[in-house]
């Protein structure tokens, strides 16, 4: 019982410092996304390979959650984004502050606020769900090697998020998976939700995703 | 830093009771292990097609973990094995009560202790590393669709695991997966860890990993 209280105290507190980063990112212009996915569901795969195609269209900046390394920021750094790593040392969701920290850190290297920030959690289907961080929207992801059962499942994200991006289309051949069971079970949790469906590695499906992130962050058209 | 000391006192309380756990399966005879691994990982289908080839060699018994649904307890009730659910309700990993709760109704449904015990813990790769269940071992699981990447960016549960199955080795003719860098990331946070690759769905590498359990829980070799 004092655990749950605790609990609900840390959320409250989270909401607070999470309503303050709304604030700030909505006055700089930025449109906000929170990625959350399992550990290897295809996060920054995904977000290498939008940042390549947003390129000289929007500004992006990244926060890179991680329970240890910065391999995930290095990478996105390769592409020549502005990232800045939380390692949370074994903690196994971001939460606000820690965000507002990092977002604090990128700030003095940017000559302006981005169009779009993008934060990638760390990876973990259940617990980064009930922490906002100050995002416009959540973006659950989900591999199709996950299997069609996992929304059902892992209820509680899905109903979060705005957006959910099916990954890893390309193993599909390959996979005994339902694709109406999945989009079922999706919609049953979140009928508003929107999906895409898409393959980081061969660009199948990638086009809608970069286009809707691109209108979202106002910028222009291809 | 209350926060701190909450999770200390909770962790503290959980290994009590870990340790009543432990004395218990010893005395009943069972070999006890912790399946761990993120989402979609496949620990379901592992389990399923490890329980029909122990059958009639080793008396099992199940218990599952889920955030959500009963799902998999009814997949392993189908292969005829006594499965007794442990929804958490939102909650991220199983602890030592949740756990021996669990024990007790499952031992009222059995006629003796069985010999292997096999605890599916929630779909996590983080939180459930912290808490002692009374498991002679924790075996983690990695597919290798999540990445040769993972073991040093969630090191908490590889360094804490006696076992690790890489699973879903039929997908790897489809994959840019590295698998000596994989070993090699497992074995520099853990040299003593026992590694068995395989896949469920084809059988591909399953007679090693089965003969491993049923020689820890005393069965006879095939």
């Amino acid at each position: 019982m004092a655990t749950v209280e605790v609990e609900k105290k840390v959320l409250a507190r989270n909401d607070l410092v999470a309503e303050k980063n709304r604030e700030k990112w909505k006055a700089g212009g930025a449109f906000s996304i929170n990625l959350i996915s399992s550990p290897g569901a295809g996060k920054t795969t995904l977000l290498e390979k939008t940042l390549i195609a947003l390129a000289g269209r929007v500004t992006v900046a990244v926060i890179e959650g991680d329970v240890a390394t910065e391999n995930d920021a290095d990478r996105i750094r390769a592409v020549g984004v502005p990232a800045e790593a939380v390692v949370t040392g074994g903690a196994c969701h971001l939460d606000a502050s820690m965000t507002a920290r990092a977002y604090s850190s990128l700030e003095k290297r940017l000559s302006s606020p981005p169009a779009l920030l993008v934060i990638e959690n760390v990876g973990n289907l259940v617990c980064p769900a009930a922490y906002d961080l100050g995002e416009d929207e959540k973006v659950v992801l989900l591999s199709v090697t996950e299997g069609e059962d996992k929304p059902l499942k892992y209820p509680a994200v899905f109903a979060a998020a705005q957006v959910c991006v099916v990954t890893k289309a390309d193993l599909l051949p390959h996979l005994d998976f339902d694709f109406g069971k999945m989009t079922d079970s999706i919609l049953s949790i979140n009928p508003g939700i929107k999906i895409f469906t898409l393959s980081a590695r061969t660009g199948e499906g990638m086009d809608a995703w970069v286009e809707y992130l691109a209108a979202r962050a106002g910028g222009r058209a291809s």
